[in-house]
């Protein structure tokens, strides 16, 4: 049985949101066991109509305060105690449950979990990663998104050990191939920290690729790509909105006159088909990797289609051990440092 | 007549692409005279069945080397005083031309016309900035895109000026909105560049209108967003990627099964109309700001319908009087930043 922890007060929506999400995913996934934390009540009452086979695999935590999405970090860290983010968070570190998972306020959720979960020894800051559709049936797992906007070549070369243990833990990859994110105009070969972190990347036992372009993370050149908290995010973002406008303009497109909407109404499987592929809620759930436990982000705005994609990413991650890999990726690879200093 | 020194032997393909793109373009913009650079055997053969017209509004200008794709930067600039870029470039200083183009190694074009131009005085150095399309049947203009990787406040500063004037001058936008990109989780409002940066804008007399995240590149928030070049390198590379990716899905999507595929005939307009609206190719020509002349650069790979888009660039920038609002909005703003130190 896996175990995970549910924070239903978090995101945009809440308990309507997370607990017809939690109840589906256990229709799906019988070995999944869930508890959700939050306000008891309300919880209930979104639990009513659950099959009997479900209300038997999921126990209601309670939890008496929520963290605000506009929370300022030290409030929902220092003031909110009793939250459902602490509470869900202090049942990963207390071995109740395997895996977290929030889309209530990032800043908190990531502040929580490190205070509650502490950091792996060998890694400074946590990462945010998620997976990116590549052109081939694929995904490349690309961190960090935003949770480092300053970053060392040192916590460059820490994403790749974590994204690689990631990979290697839910996609069964044996020696998962890592990219560097860099400018491919000749002028200028990336700024010093890539150009030291392919330095320590090359030295490393990691199945380093090279520098890889912006455009390769959609292609099948490598299975992680690394780059810096804000490059990550603002790509991300970016990529999220070219594809809601391209959808946007096929739509339109086909609605312009009788005859476009008559060959639309044919395209219709085939549009949604590829709608479904590029849905970026499929996609939703980015892990918080570099803790002692297995953390889930999920968009704050996420409906239940897409917080089930977040269940799903979790119990892979626990299914796939990727608490054990990472902590033993990064055991080694702080003990091989250590070995060429001296 | 506005004249454009076009170095015909640069990009992947040389005179095969640019001489004929040069034709098409002479014949589509009677306003325009083109002076092609290169040598003149080459050029000949590909004028061979230019119109009379055409023929009229052409002159050869000889040049005997090329930079190659891969010279280093100190070759092109020290070694190959005679090449077609150096001459394109001093056809611009010499006032013999309003604007040059090439689709040549960037590198050796950035450092060659700063050589031979120099730089606007108040600019430290130049940027690169390409025209997206937004949703809304407009393009926002982003810079810089991969000519500076590290970067000041003072520089994004001067690329939020450079950037506005381009769209002052081509969109015919009188106080063109300019966003700053930075990132959007709450942990992080961006690292102390963009912050810095921040302020410097809202000190300014530039309309703007604060940060904005990645995917509102693609919305109509801004007219101008400004990054510094490895961002704005590897987002632009990111979103090509995709919208190649996603034309390439939709294509197999309909090639799925007989029905899809005569589905797919029907649909056959719609698509080609999506198709060109987000092709790459019509979005060729960025502008290199900051220099005294204008100076556009062509993708390598540029085919001629590509170069034509280019040339459109370089034809509208001198058109809407691009040199002359540029000095003009720097020379006020160095002035207001002095008096602002006294």
């Amino acid at each position: 049985m896996i175990r995970i922890a549910i924070d239903c007060m978090g995101g945009d929506h809440g308990l309507p949101v997370t607990v017809p999400a939690a109840v589906a995913f256990c229709e799906r996934q019988p070995g999944v066991r869930l508890l959700l934390v939050g306000r008891p009540d309300g919880i209930e009452a979104q639990l009513a109509s659950a099959p009997a086979d479900v209300r038997g695999r999921v126990s209601i935590v309670p939890a008496s305060e929520v963290v605000e999405m506009d929370d300022p970090v030290e409030v929902a860290l220092r003031r909110k105690k009793d939250s459902s983010m602490r509470v869900a968070a202090t049942l990963v570190k207390e071995g109740q449950a395997d895996a977290c998972l929030s889309a209530g306020n990032t800043g908190a959720w990531m502040a929580i979990t490190r205070y509650v979960l502490k950091m792996l020894d060998g890694i400074d800051r946590p990462a945010l990663t998620a997976s990116i559709p590549n052109g081939h049936g694929g995904a490349t797992t690309v961190l960090d998104l935003g949770a480092n906007v300053d970053c060392t070549a040192e916590h460059l070369l820490q994403f790749a050990i974590m994204g690689s243990a990631l990979v290697s833990a839910v996609e069964q990859v044996e020696r998962p191939r890592v990219g560097l994110l860099n400018v491919g105009e000749e002028v200028i070969k990336g700024n010093d920290v890539v150009k030291e972190a392919a330095e320590m990347l090359r030295a490393s036992t990691l199945n380093f690729h090279g520098n890889v372009e912006g455009n390769e993370i959609f292609q099948d050149t490598v299975d992680v790509v690394v780059c810096d908290g804000f490059v990550g995010n603002v790509v991300l973002k970016a990529t999220e909105g070219l594809a809601r406008m391209i959808s946007t303009m096929i739509r339109q497109e086909f609605r312009r006159t009788p005859l476009t909407m008559a060959a639309g109404v044919l395209a219709t499987p085939v549009l949604n088909r590829f709608r479904e592929q590029v849905d970026s809620r499929r996609y939703n759930g980015a892990a918080l990797l570099g803790l002692r436990g297995v953390v889930v982000k999920s968009h704050g705005s996420a409906d239940a289609y897409a917080f089930g994609w977040a269940l799903q990413r979790a119990y892979d991650a626990v299914a796939g051990g990727l608490q054990e890999r990472t902590a033993l990726a990064v055991a080694q690879l702080t003990k091989r440092a250590e070995e060429t200093r001296q």
